[in-house]
């Protein structure tokens, strides 16, 4: 894939007419209207996106983007790089901590190996692997622009392969030590953001831990940026990365080419990798659920990248690391867990699921006021 | 049971040894720390009050309180009485709204009549009548305090039954017409709130609906409480609501026996029924899940004649109504699911429990750092 063809990608609205249908037939449930607030949402949402009234949601994926990241030389983690190779291993045989929760849930495990550092082939892994992790950051851009592409066509491939086996909703998951890094450092270069206002103690950095995590990042930044204020690009790196003033005062950054410069500069493959799982998503038809921070910061970049590509995520809980809530917020979206998780693996994407399975049983088999003596509730609002 | 018989029940604390050993216990399963967040919080707190780091939760009861509320006469509902016996039979066949959603799902429904206006023997229903609906509480008081006595003896007696069956867990649900006027009017009273900053839509009221229900609990405030400010009993009902400051300037009920007057004033029989489930809870050593404002409100209720309940409550969602936020900060409990639901039948509780279900997956059977090569992470907080 080509950078022209990433940007042709053309991405269609949720079929509007089977949103309505679909609100129509929640409001002819017997229940109060609304009564299941932002489910129901959800759910309309859902049909849009599939074009039917009644999607069929009973064959889900779980796609984990494992990556390792050449910034973890700068000391921004408690655990060694190893954890990566590790828990992927142990998530391709569904005993990690996502593959235990799922345990008698049917949902499908894929799990990429999109460049984790190490020669070994893991079974129940696929192997996708760009490069043997990033570069360090600080030092130079991740990525290179063919890397980055790469690893972005990993992610949508990946929704194409679960459309055509004919999955009807994709939860998201990573694994890649020191990746809060990487998202907080792309996050801050996406919204010109100040590294100590966002960056989160990630699996758990002691006070020392963080200030070094947030210097890092800071440093990256002026690499790869410069200073946000004059907004000149880094001459060593070659970027050109601007910026612009939003509504609100902060500064975002210009232009698509800009946010695919700064994914490729920050990394990792990991995130790259959801990038395009959220891209394939909005061109495959298919919703995709995020889970925290990271996967967030992946479905910002893609719809920069591509706008529209919005209308096919589905946000499920608001994490602990900040700036979840101003990246749903930019996308539109609610989250409905709030539970200080940060786990990562998607583990809150997939908390979604068995929710989202009473709510459809409610919508698919719902006792219809016509057929009650209950009379229907008028709309008021 | 007499008056002073309730007043009488002693409630333990949970075990602080307990909740101990299963923290230590998700500190060592191969997981960032606190990873599952406020979960992680809510398995500790329920190990703790069964007394087990190892909670068996596979046996969950649903107990449902239905009862109609005489205040339905001043117009405060769309919908017409009859719809709750309607309902409430539908439950007992699991095919009302919450029944459907847990179709498939391994859970118990108790369903309670405890003061639903029809002479019906409803079939999967347990017949707990107290009244045929209460009193129109704008009038004289929702109930005597032998039926309110009589109506919280059925919830404790409900949690009795299910601890000797052996469930693990219970959720609450309610189905009254009415019922979020009585539930808003009895926590006006409890807090001393005005009821235009609390007064919600219910099912879905009109703009002049709304206005009605407003004044319709303002009336019965001044029926039985007289002005807040001058903190008068009315003399007609004889009732004896006293009022102090609290710290943050609003008023709070004076007494337990005050709180008990409240709750007789307001009703209705189904709220009763649910302090005696949350009062239940801490006699029993179960664990009560709070679904929306009319169960929240039966909790505090609980809380204030038995203080120490509210260490066996668990919340669920947040809910639409107003003043949620503030009754779960008294309990010092925090609700996992924003969405917004509106339902009622304990629909929000019951989501609570599929997401519990995988949590307690990794709790139970999650991989411990001793046995992988993965080095475990430290606690700095």
């Amino acid at each position: 894939m080509t950078i022209s063809e990433l940007f042709n990608v053309i991405v269609t609205q949720p079929s509007q007419d089977i949103y309505k249908q679909s609100k129509d037939k929640w409001d002819s449930i017997a229940k109060p209207i609304d009564g299941l607030g932002d489910f129901e949402e959800m759910v309309s949402r859902i049909a849009a996106i599939r074009g039917q009234v009644r999607p069929d949601l009973s064959r889900k994926a779980h796609v984990i983007m494992c990556a390792d990241n050449g910034v973890y030389e700068e000391g921004v983690s408690q655990t060694s790089q190893s954890v990566t190779r590790d828990v992927a291993l142990l998530m391709g045989e569904r005993k990690s901590s996502v593959g235990i929760m799922a345990k008698g849930y049917p949902i499908d495990f894929f799990v990429y190996d999109v460049g984790i550092n190490s020669d070994d082939k893991l079974p129940g892994v696929i192997d996708k692997k760009v490069r043997k992790g990033t570069a360090n950051f600080v030092k130079e851009p991740a990525m290179s622009k063919v890397e980055c592409l790469a690893a972005i066509e990993v992610g949508i491939d990946a929704v194409k392969s679960c459309s055509d086996k004919g999955y009807g909703i994709i939860s998201t998951g990573e694994m890649g030590i020191g990746n809060t890094t990487t998202s907080t450092a792309l996050l801050c270069a996406l919204k010109g953001l100040e590294p100590s206002a966002v960056t989160g103690r990630g699996a758990g950095l002691s006070d020392e831990g963080l200030q070094k995590k947030i210097q890092v990042i800071e440093k990256g930044l002026e690499l790869h940026i410069g200073s946000k204020k004059d907004v000149e690009p880094h001459e060593e790196t070659k970027e050109d990365i601007e910026y612009h003033g939003n509504d609100n005062g902060s500064l975002e950054i210009a232009t698509r080419e800009d946010t695919f410069n700064a994914l490729r500069c920050f990394g990792g493959f990991d995130i790259a990798g959801l990038v395009g799982v959220f891209i394939g998503g909005a061109m495959y038809h298919v919703p995709v659920v995020i889970d925290g921070v990271i996967s967030a910061v992946a479905a910002l970049v893609a719809e920069r990248l591509i706008p529209g590509c919005k209308d096919y995520m589905l946000a499920s809980h608001m994490g602990r690391e900040k700036g979840m809530g101003s990246i749903l917020e930019d996308l539109g979206l609610k989250a409905v867990i709030h539970a200080n998780l940060a786990l990562g693996e998607g583990t809150g994407a997939i908390l979604l699921f068995p929710m989202l399975d009473m709510v459809m049983n409610l919508y698919s088999s719902g006792t219809n006021f016509e057929d009650t003596v209950i009379e229907q509730y008028e709309r008021f609002q």
